[in-house]
């Protein structure tokens, strides 16, 4: 192993589902990778560190690495809990709130997540915070307003190196229980995929971007348009996915497009792909991010702020 | 069996999952009533006319008593499709549209849904047209907003015995899918009962009318609200059950209240008891009408306007 080569900083990723593990230089350059499906559910309700331990294991990494943790971990029904930090909070603070998980051999820290307490828009992320760090260290201050699609997307205003405030859309899992369980099921079939360049996709994104609407009434026309208008599997899934996303970015726009029409996507594979194209319906300037590139960048920004990557690295 | 007893039809109501069948007499009364889950699911590919007679003798139907349908039964995936008809269209020509069963020893015929092929705006009901001919009887002429709440809410606009247009709302399917199968299962637990007067329903079902959002943000406020605000299980329920009703009244009243603000509302138990309520949140003026008795109502006139029922109920 060269010098270059040697771990700063073991980093992971732990949600509800999936777990992502990486060895890290001290300049966030990824040495090894895992990813496994020993999410949260499956880490319940002590298995935390045995799967952890068993990763670095695997990967080669001395028993003393420092690890800095992000995710539902971090949750109530995580591993330690990282009481979530209150919006508006800077960058920093939120890192500066890590909790270190107690009675292990190793450095362990875990990343908390953000809480916007406005009694009329309660809100929560937990990993996402750290996305937006990593992709923020390549930004710079001023104002960005910052979309992290997914099972439930994340719209952010950023101001400053702080997150003034935040808003989340289910557009993920509305697409996923409505395409497999509902009555949409019969007009989708069963291989719910969303073809990148998709007419469809581009024709109900725009409708709903034109005229944005209820969903209820706008997921139903998908049906009628099934028996009344010969749609075709393909493209409903691209119409479901077009619609909620189409919708999500209506709402969002009316909620934050204060000023500039520009967003960063943080996004990765066909997401990204998808609301790239939203995105440029509805009239942005888009600047993309990798979603893996910045929560590793965002993992390793927290772990040398709480000085887990050696003196060097602070210096 | 006294001469007033003797049945002058059968009439079903045939839809995807229940099938609910009477005997009435000449004036519409009910003799006796069967309800099965025997649904369009459990009646497909050829089991219908076992599954009607078996229900028919169960109740001592004669052999050649004339028998009227309605619901999913007429669709593509029933007994016989009966096409629809499309609106605008008279109740009366709809009722005329209805299809006979071939090879059957009695007369049985199934009235159609509607098709509403306005491109931008397709939809589609099966078996509601005959509630709505049912309540119409007793409301008479002029113009009429309709709500039929259920799985896929209907909202109509009726004028002088004609369906102008209609608009469906998956409301009913969104609350079971959400609560059984979404993030939305933890906060709302495995009694997804609302309870009648609920003010968790009231807030929440106030709050989107009074300021309509995109479901797909407020329905993780749900989720965030048990997070942050200790919001209880029978509250979430109630929560997501009054922000979904909610939405779709604000939806409605955008779409059809151009004159007045009266809506007659045909349902049926608790469904009536929150509707009424949110109605009212809405500032609607409500006549409610119950549901059982207007599709009985409406079976009736259709096989009144066919001449199934003799020719003294012509005459």
């Amino acid at each position: 192993m060269s010098s270059a080569a040697i771990p700063a900083i073991a980093a992971a990723d732990w949600g509800t589902t999936r777990l992502r593990v990486w060895l890290l230089d001290r300049t966030g350059n990824v040495l090894a990778e895992r990813r496994s499906d020993e999410g949260l559910l499956a880490a319940q309700p002590d298995r935390f560190a045995e799967i952890l331990e068993r990763q670095l294991a695997d990967m080669g990494a001395p028993p003393t690495l420092p690890t800095i943790l992000c995710g539902m971990v971090g949750s109530r029904q995580g591993w330690v809990e990282a009481p979530y930090t209150t919006v508006p909070v800077s960058l920093a603070d939120i890192f500066g709130a890590a909790v270190r998980v107690a009675g292990t051999a190793r450095d362990i820290r875990i990343v908390p997540g953000l809480a916007q307490r406005d009694p009329s828009a309660p809100d929560v992320m937990r990993g996402e915070e750290t996305q937006l760090a990593g992709a923020v260290a390549t930004l710079g201050s001023g104002r960005h307003l910052v979309c992290m699609p997914g099972t439930h997307s994340k719209w952010v205003e950023l101001a400053d190196g702080a997150v003034k405030a935040f808003q989340t859309f289910m557009t993920g899992e509305l697409f996923s229980v409505l395409s497999t369980q509902s009555i949409l099921r019969h007009s989708i079939g069963r291989d719910a995929k969303v073809a990148a360049g998709s007419t469809a996709f581009e024709t109900w994104c725009a409708n709903a971007l034109a005229a944005p609407g209820p969903v209820e009434t706008s997921l139903f026309r998908i049906r009628a348009a099934t028996l009344l208008q010969g749609l075709q599997p393909a493209d409903a899934a691209a119409a479901l996915s077009g619609m909620l996303i189409g919708a999500e970015i209506s709402a969002a726009k009316a909620r934050f497009l204060t000023q500039g029409g520009s967003v960063v996507l943080i996004a990765s594979g066909s997401m990204s792909d998808l609301y790239q194209t939203a995105l440029g319906l509805a009239g942005f300037d888009v600047m993309v991010a990798d979603a893996d590139d910045a929560v590793r960048a965002g993992l390793t920004e927290a772990a040398r702020h709480l000085g887990m990557m050696g003196s060097k690295d602070v210096a």
